[in-house]
């Protein structure tokens, strides 16, 4: 098996670092830290266990990439235009594209791009983030779930779990739809609410209000995702993601972090998307609505500066 | 006819100065700003003409105020629990309360308070501060309309609106409820989200994503108050509020100014009220309820450092 790994930041650096570590074939693009990785190697400073992979094989050209069997995605999913340049060197005919990102759509998206290949939706649980260059600090968590959107080849995706389990990264085979929009009903509410009031994740549980808002996000995911058809969804679960997340530490996720440090917030695939799907289900999720305005401000508000 | 005014401040101040400049015999009480007024007395610096009492009635002490015949409260209503003490010394058989204060709600309570005292709603549109003690900057607008909650002489509500049209204040009477919700209309997203998003009116207009949403708000208020049987408001009364906002300067609502001041937010009147009294007529107003638990999480925040 070739992986290839477009991205070596907290998802790609992490789960590619990962398997090459067990022995796997891993090839890596980066556009950024091509210079420093391909000189300093990755550096992974893990809560399962830190290590360092000294030569990896890391590329800056799409092109200089060989055909993969798969694909690892780790981008943001602001850049997932760039797909179209990015992913044809790394393609053959059977090639298999894991897309570890957030939202609802995207593999829409890419296969509307790539109408041939054979995509994947890859559901990280994990708290990680790049530090500096060739550098991913992964502080707890880091299950991957499997979600076959259009691979023809069920042994293919069974064999990336198994080697993701080998390599020490619990990973499982999920049904798609269900496991998007559950990971939705976690991230809709904590991502943007954590940007809109500036806040983190037991802060937000914390205060009655917010608690409680947060518990209403949850239930405008869950009715829209029951209405889509997606099964094992109900209040129990807005109270399970909330109780789960009690019981984490403070935390900043993705979203926060992107604004604080001036990036553009992923509300494309996060809200935008999955808020146009529930209007046209008629299931609209009016908070959602609220909190995607407000960061559409936030953002804006950024750039100006 | 003898003027009380409870509160020198944006509203209390304002208007009683203005009454007081005109020749009406007019008896202020102040707590904090008592000494300041007594010694050196008010002065209003207005679009409208400049100008200071030199020797207003001033008093500290509720018991030292004589009995009026029109009652001004400037007071902000998260203090309307001190009426019950501040109030009686004030009051004779036919006194009119008017309460100069935002939200929904307001008249009900007081009158519980004082069931037999003539209430009635003062409705300011007016952009005023208190800039120091016995200092108030009125920089633009300052009609007064005057909605009758529980008042048996219309004719001195009468007599109060020609005497502020005669002190250069523009007053008329309006339909209470009418009134009451059509300035909720304006209050409920402007107040809020300007502290949600830390911004002013005119940013949050200018972007179009906070247009949408401030309309749509509003549009939740429209809906309420039209089942409430509140006549002569549908969406073209949410454009006219938007365009006039377009048209004033760029502004920061009292509830802005409370909390970058660090003062308590009128959240009860302003929030929790209209947005209960919206659940129990079966329309929520969800994003509005979003935008109070944000507040409460604010000022909580807030409280705790």
């Amino acid at each position: 098996m070739k992986y290839g790994v477009i991205g070596v930041g907290a998802i790609g650096g992490y789960y590619g670092s990962k398997l090459a570590h067990d022995g796997q074939e891993v090839h890596f693009l980066s556009h950024s830290d091509y210079q420093f990785v391909k000189e300093k190697g990755m550096q992974i400073d893990s809560c399962d266990g830190s290590f360092h992979i000294d030569r990896p094989n890391v590329y800056c050209q799409p092109a200089d990439m060989p055909p993969c069997d798969v694909v690892l995605v780790g981008l943001k999913t602001i850049n997932n235009h760039l797909l179209k340049e990015l992913l044809p060197p790394m393609l053959h005919e059977r090639t298999l594209v894991v897309l570890i990102q957030n939202g609802i759509g995207v593999e829409d998206d890419v296969q509307t791009m790539f109408p041939n290949v054979q995509l994947a939706a890859g559901l990280a649980f994990i708290c990680s983030a790049k530090t500096e260059p060739g550098r991913v600090n992964h502080q707890c968590y880091g299950q991957i779930n499997l979600g076959n959107f259009s691979c023809r080849d069920q042994s293919l995706l069974q064999q990336v779990a198994d080697d993701f389990n080998h390599s020490g990264v619990k990973a499982g085979l999920v049904e798609y739809h269900e496991a998007r929009w559950k990971k939705a009903v976690w991230n809709m509410p904590f991502n943007g609410m954590t940007v809109a009031l500036h806040t983190q994740t037991d802060l937000l549980l914390k205060n009655p209000s917010t608690r409680q808002l947060i518990r209403e996000q949850m239930m405008e995911v869950i009715t829209t995702a029951r209405h889509l058809g997606v099964k094992n969804i109900d209040g129990t679960f807005a109270d399970k993601m909330i109780e789960m997340t009690d019981e984490m530490v403070p935390y900043s996720p993705s979203m926060r972090l992107d604004y604080d440090f001036h990036r553009p917030m992923e509300i494309g695939y996060l809200y935008t998307r999955p808020l146009q799907i529930a209007r046209e289900a008629g299931h609209p999720m009016p908070k959602l609505e609220m909190l995607e305005a407000e960061l559409r401000f936030l953002g804006d508000e950024q750039q100006k500066q």
